[in-house]
C-alpha cells in the first residue's frame, strides 16, 4: 500500500529537522453561537471527534527503509488514532490573547513525528472574551501554506444555521467536496486552487535541481537580468535559527488601509507592506541593529493570464514573486510608502517583461522558498537575495461559520528558515486585514512588540496621508 | 562532550516505539497556599522558569552516529529550551479529575523527541476545586520509576513557610542535595536510594543477555525451581499494544485499608492487592473475557539485609519480585483475600531460600520488566510469566509542600510494554493510599471503570472483614 512521495513533499522531508521544523500552521477564533450551552466546546469537541472515515491526506504517514531503498514513501497509518491528532485544550488564567499565541507559538515550535500522519489540529477553550481557538498544523509536505489555509476554510460555510458539518480530516462525498470547493473558490477571491497546485509542480523540479532554473535564479537575484531583483544587506534575521517558535497575531481594518491608500494614491497591499517596514524600522532601531541601506522583501504576487500564459499549464492564474524594496532606511512615513508603491510597480512591470522560465523560477521560490533557498545558496549565492518573505493573500469576504461559531479571524503560521528568521503572512477576511507574524524565538526576541510597532505605523501612516 | 550511555539506558533506548513510548510519569496535586493571588499558578509557573542552572541531567540527550560507531552517547544539548520543557497548560472545562487524566494519557501517549533532553513538566491549572496539577515525564533511560517518584519529591518540603525552592531540574548545591537527599531518604520509608541503584546496575547485565541470568529466571518462572513462580493464564492484557495511553487514579484511606487488614490478619499491601484483584475480576466478567484460572501478579518487595546480602553492593536493602495469585477466580473477596495471603507468604518464604544469581534475576524482573521480559522470550519462554505489574512503593508520611503548596496526592503513571497492556503502581502518601492504573487504550477499554471497581472492592472487603 507504499506510495511514492513526490519530489517536493520528499524535499520538505529531508530539509526538516530540529531548527526547521517543515510544517504551516492556521489559527481560527470563533465567537459562540448565542444562546451555546455551558459545555459548548466539549460538545463541538465530541462532535468533531466521530469522523469515523478519515480522508488518506490525514492517514498517511511517511516512512522509509529497506525495501524502499531508503526513499520516502506514505503508507497509511494501521493504528491511526484520532484522539493523537485531535486534541482538546485550554488556555491558563486569565486567557488572553497573549495566553493564545504562547500556547500556538510552543505548538508550532514541536515537530510532527514522522510515525504518525502529519498533522495535529487543537481546539482551545478559556479565552477571556468566551470566544473559542482552533490552531491546526500540518506538514509541508501535505499542503503548501495557502492550500493549507483554503483547506482550513473550505470546511466552513457562510450559513449560521448549518450544523454537523464535517471536519476538516473527514473523507467528504466528491458531489460535497466540489460544493464545498466551488464555494470557497467564490469567497477566497481571484486565485483559483489550480495555480497553486500548478506552482506547486513547478516546484517539484526545483526541488531536484534542475541547473537551468538555478541559473535563471541566480541569474534574477545577481540583478543581471532585470530591474526586480536586488541585494538585500544582512540583518539579524537573516542568520541560523533554532527549534524555538515565537508567534504573533493582529488584526486591523481594512477600511483604515484602504482610506490610507485612496489618499495616497497606493494600493492596498502596498499599504501592508509600508505597515510592515515601519514597524519592522521601528523594531531594528529598538535592537539598535537597523542596517544603513533598505531591507528588501520577497512579495509573492498574482499574475493575470497573459503572463501566466507559459507558467500555468491549466492557462488559469499563477502565482509570481516581486522583490520590494522596503525603506526601511527612510525616516518618514510617507516616504516609505512611496518608495514601495515605487518599487512594487517597477517589480511587477519587470514581471510582466520576463521569460516563462524565469517567472518559472520566481514561482518557485515564492512558493517554497524553504527549499528553493537553500538550492541557491548550493547554487553559489552567498548574500541573502531578500530579508524575509512579505505574503498577503486575499481571505474569506463573507463571514464564515463552523457549526453556527462565528468565525472572527483567521491567521497563518508560516515556516522560518536558516538565514530567514521572520515571516511576515496576512489575509484579508470580512472587514479586516489578519495578520500573521512567525520567527524564531532567539534570532527575533521581542517578537511582539513587531504588534504593537504595526499598530503605530497605521497611525503613522494615516497620519501622513492626512486622513486621521 | 559526548558521554557513554549505560547498557541499561541504551536498551531502553532500543526497546522504544511507537507502541512503547519507554517514559516514567508522576501526577502529583497541589492545594494553593491560603490567600493565594489570583494569577497564583503564572507566578509559581515563571519562578520556576527562572531556573538558569541546569543539572546536566536535564541538559542531556542522546545521539548517535558515524562519529560514535552507531552506538548512542548523551550529549549535552547546546540549544537547550526551558520553555520547550516546562509548559504551563490548563483544563477545558468543566475542569474535573477527568478532565485532568484526559490531559495526563494524552500527555503520556506522545514519545519524548531525542532530539532534545528527555524529560517534560506541565504545569496545570483549571481544576474546578481550584488544585494545581504538575505532570512530569521523564525517560527510562535517565531513571527508573522509583527513583523518579522521590527525584519529584525531593524539591519539596515539609516545611509549609517555604518558598523560592529551586524546581527539579536546577543544578543544586552538593551540600543542598545531600540534605534534601538526607530528608527524602527518611520521609520515604524504608529503602534508600542506593538499593533501587544497585538493582538498576544489576539490570545493566540482564540487558546484555548474561546467558546464565535469563537462565535463572526461565527456571524460575517456568516452576522448575521454586515455588514462587507460576504459570499465568493468557488474558486480554497479554497481548501486543498500541502508543495511545489511558490513565486513571484516585486514593483510598489507609485507615480503612488497614482496618481491613488488621481485622483479617493481612497486611495492608495484601489488602491492596485484594483490592486489585477484586477489580480486575469485576472489570473481566464486564468484559467477558475471565479466565478460569486466576490471574497472576508480579509484585515488586523490599528484601531485609539478610536476603539481599548478595544481591546488593552496598550490603542494604534490595529489591526482589514476588509471583502472586491473585485469586481472580474465586467469587468470595475473603476468598480472594486470604488466597493473595497465602501466596506472599509463600512467594517470600521462596525468596528467603533462593540462592543469589536467583535473587539477582527476579530483582531485574522487578527493576525492568520492559527490556527483561524480551529476553526471555527470546531465551524460548512461550506462555507468559505473569499476567500484570502491581507496585506499591511507601511514599511520604509527613505533608509535603512546593512553595507552599500543599500536595494533597502524588499518583505514578507507568510503562505498558507488549503483552502487558496494564499496570498497576500505588503509593502511600501521609493517610491516603494512591493508585495510579496505566494502560494501552485500545487493549485495556474503559480503564477508567477499574477505579469503580476498586471503590466496590474496598466496601466489599470491608463487609467480608466485619469492619464496614
Amino acid at each position: 500500500m507504499a506510495v511514492p512521495i513526490d519530489p517536493t513533499s520528499a524535499a520538505f522531508l529531508y530539509a526538516e529537522n530540529r531548527q526547521m521544523p517543515m510544517h504551516v500552521g492556521g489559527l481560527q477564533l470563533f465567537e459562540k453561537p448565542e444562546g451555546a450551552p455551558q459545555d459548548y466546546v466539549r460538545e463541538i469537541y465530541e462532535q468533531m471527534s466521530q469522523a469515523q472515515d478519515v480522508a488518506p491526506l490525514f492517514l498517511k504517514r511517511p516512512t522509509r527503509g529497506v525495501t524502499t531503498a531508503g526513499q520516502w514513501v506514505w503508507t497509511p497509518d494501521d493504528d491511526f488514532d484520532l484522539e493523537y491528532h485531535f486534541r482538546h485544550s485550554a488556555l491558563p488564567e486569565p486567557g488572553r490573547v497573549r495566553e493564545l499565541l504562547e500556547l500556538c507559538s510552543r505548538l508550532h515550535s514541536t515537530r510532527l513525528a514522522r510515525e504518525r500522519p502529519l498533522w495535529e489540529a487543537h481546539l482551545i477553550e478559556g479565552m477571556q472574551d468566551g470566544r473559542v481557538a482552533l490552531y491546526t498544523k500540518l506538514h509541508h509536505s501535505l499542503v503548501d501554506g495557502v492550500s493549507a489555509m483554503r483547506l482550513l476554510q473550505s470546511v466552513m460555510s457562510t450559513d449560521p444555521d448549518r450544523r454537523d458539518m464535517a471536519p476538516m480530516w473527514a473523507q467528504r462525498p466528491a458531489a460535497r467536496t466540489r460544493k464545498a470547493q466551488a464555494e470557497a473558490e467564490r469567497s477566497i477571491g481571484s486565485i483559483p486552487l489550480d495555480a497553486f497546485r500548478t506552482a506547486l509542480g513547478i516546484t517539484a523540479d526545483a526541488a531536484g535541481l534542475p541547473g537551468a532554473l538555478v541559473k535563471t535564479l541566480l541569474h534574477g537575484v545577481r540583478n543581471e537580468t532585470s530591474a526586480l531583483s536586488l541585494y538585500a544587506p544582512r540583518t539579524m534575521f537573516n542568520t541560523t535559527i533554532t527549534g524555538s517558535r515565537r508567534f504573533a497575531a493582529q488584526d486591523w481594518p481594512l477600511e483604515r488601509l484602504r482610506a490610507i491608500g485612496k489618499a495616497s494614491g497606493t494600493t492596498l497591499n502596498d499599504v501592508v507592506l509600508a505597515m510592515c517596514s515601519g514597524a519592522i524600522r521601528s523594531y531594528l532601531l529598538e535592537q539598535e541593529a537597523l542596517p544603513d541601506s533598505g531591507l528588501v522583501a520577497m512579495v509573492p504576487v498574482g499574475l493575470n493570464a497573459k503572463q501566466a500564459g507559459s507558467a500555468s499549464g491549466a492557462g488559469g492564474n499563477a502565482v509570481g514573486a516581486v522583490m520590494v524594496k522596503l525603506g526601511t532606511e527612510l525616516a518618514d512615513p510617507a516616504d516609505r510608502l512611496a518608495s514601495i508603491h515605487r518599487s512594487m510597480v517597477t517589480g511587477k512591470q519587470a514581471l510582466s517583461s520576463m521569460t516563462p522560465m524565469q517567472i518559472t523560477a520566481m514561482t518557485a521560490l515564492g512558493m517554497a522558498p524553504s527549499i528553493v533557498i537553500p538550492a541557491l545558496r548550493l547554487g553559489g549565492l552567498i548574500r541573502p537575495p531578500f530579508n524575509l518573505i512579505i505574503s498577503n493573500v486575499p481571505g474569506p469576504r463573507k463571514p464564515q461559520y463552523l457549526n453556527g461559531a462565528r468565525m472572527t479571524g483567521t491567521y497563518p503560521l508560516s515556516i522560518p528558515i536558516n538565514g530567514m528568521a521572520l515571516n511576515i503572512t496576512c489575509n484579508s477576511y470580512v472587514d479586516d486585514m489578519c495578520f500573521g507574524l512567525t520567527g524564531c524565538r532567539r534570532s527575533v526576541p521581542s517578537l511582539q512588540r513587531l504588534l504593537t510597532h504595526l499598530d503605530d505605523e497605521v497611525a503613522a501612516l494615516e497620519k501622513a496621508a492626512g486622513v486621521a
